[in-house]
């Protein structure tokens, strides 16, 4: 049978059960929608909701995100979904995957079925009756002598891991600005005529270790990847340093 | 020259540049701990120091940790460390790599540098002389949409990829409790009995359709990667169902 490809996937929705302060649940929005996700369920919030301390803590969030539903068990929330994780500090005695937050990430974002990620109230994290619900565990490596995580700060791992896993950044980039990276040929006009000076000034005293300083001097300035603007920069430098203002 | 492989690496400083709230440097150095982080550095909180929101905010990580050093000048801060990274949502018209927090804290623990991260004030971030101090960028993809990351978050994520570079959990693992996982005839065995009882229950009206009704059944029991009291239970089950208590 042929291999399918599924080129669309549900981002996960986030149900937060029986959270107890609102701040969490404000911050928690704010750490969804950084990372583009913008389905809240809550479960018996216990506070109560709408909840001003949320509004306070969600830095605009719910402005933009469709309103978190609410709802009264875990089971009514979870209705639509094919996939549940429980995202806990400690997996109980119980025979299910444990998925780190980012293996969790790169299936909830491979498959089309879609996913909820549940989180417990603040002291107790979920129970072992809400776990049973889920289909899979999501437990975050962490240091095992200070292991608690905020609640709103677990919201965000996980996101910023689902995030990650349709993020096409590049690793490492060096942004240029107005000025092209300078060719081979920029940067080596530029450390000829800086050895030629240095020669003049008498710099290289000892004939022998002469190359070695060119070679250290060389790696200095090669390792950077220049741009044009600082190569010429640095050109203006050394003119300077010779009083020449005309190169 | 042979490759010298670096065997040691010093965890990174984090160091917070003219912090607002209290709040947001209790819960980044809980942060820092839950990932294994303990060296704080302060410049010039607004609200002075010590600071009761931040101890509030911390958990308790303020009594694990050393005392967070403050100081007036960011470049007193700097003075020991190696290599500077300055976390930053929007890298700035400066010729400089900008990492994504995994390739950072790839590069901060490959090598022995000692190296610090800097983040700015909540509302401002760094100052342009401030990312000038630093060699490096390190830039969170985000939401574009909704960028902002609350101050304590921005540490938490890069914590926990400094951890994750570390550790060496299991993507994906099954706790088994207390029980062995099943070898392919016990469990080869149930199916073999499960289908042989639902044979005598005529479950398996169609002769042609057997083969493939056989095959879906069998797959939703091997997909499950059952362990011994599993198989035992199921076994427990076919008896009750079949009214023999004795299998």
């Amino acid at each position: 049978m042929p291999h399918t490809i599924k080129k669309t996937y549900h981002l996960p929705s986030i149900i937060l059960v029986n959270p107890q302060l609102g701040e969490n649940i404000g911050a928690a929005a704010r750490a969804m929608l950084n990372f583009g996700l913008t389905d809240l369920r809550i479960v018996n919030p216990r506070d109560g909701w709408p909840n001003d301390a949320a509004i306070a803590n969600a830095a605009g969030a719910f402005d933009v995100m469709p309103t978190p539903q609410i709802f009264e068990t875990l089971s009514d929330a979870l209705k639509p979904f094919h996939t549940v994780y429980a995202s806990t500090a400690r997996p109980r005695d119980m025979v299910k995957k444990v998925f780190t937050p980012s293996a969790a990430a790169t299936k909830i974002t491979s498959i089309s079925n879609h996913s909820a990620i549940l989180f417990g109230a603040e002291r107790t994290g979920l129970t072992n009756d809400e776990i049973t619900q889920a289909h899979h565990i999501i437990s975050i490596p962490v240091n095992p002598d200070f292991w608690s995580l905020n609640l709103s700060q677990s919201v965000l791992l996980m996101s910023h891991e689902i995030y990650k896993a349709q993020d096409k950044t590049a690793a490492i980039e060096i942004p240029q600005g107005d000025s092209a990276p300078a060719v081979h040929e920029e940067l080596n006009n530029m450390l000829c005529r800086l050895e030629d000076e240095l020669e003049n000034k008498n710099f290289f005293r000892s004939k022998e270790l002469k190359p070695t300083m060119i070679r250290n001097i060389r790696n200095i300035f090669t390792r950077n990847e220049m741009t044009e603007q600082e190569v010429r920069t640095f050109q203006g430098i050394i003119s300077a340093f010779i009083g020449n203002k005309t190169k």
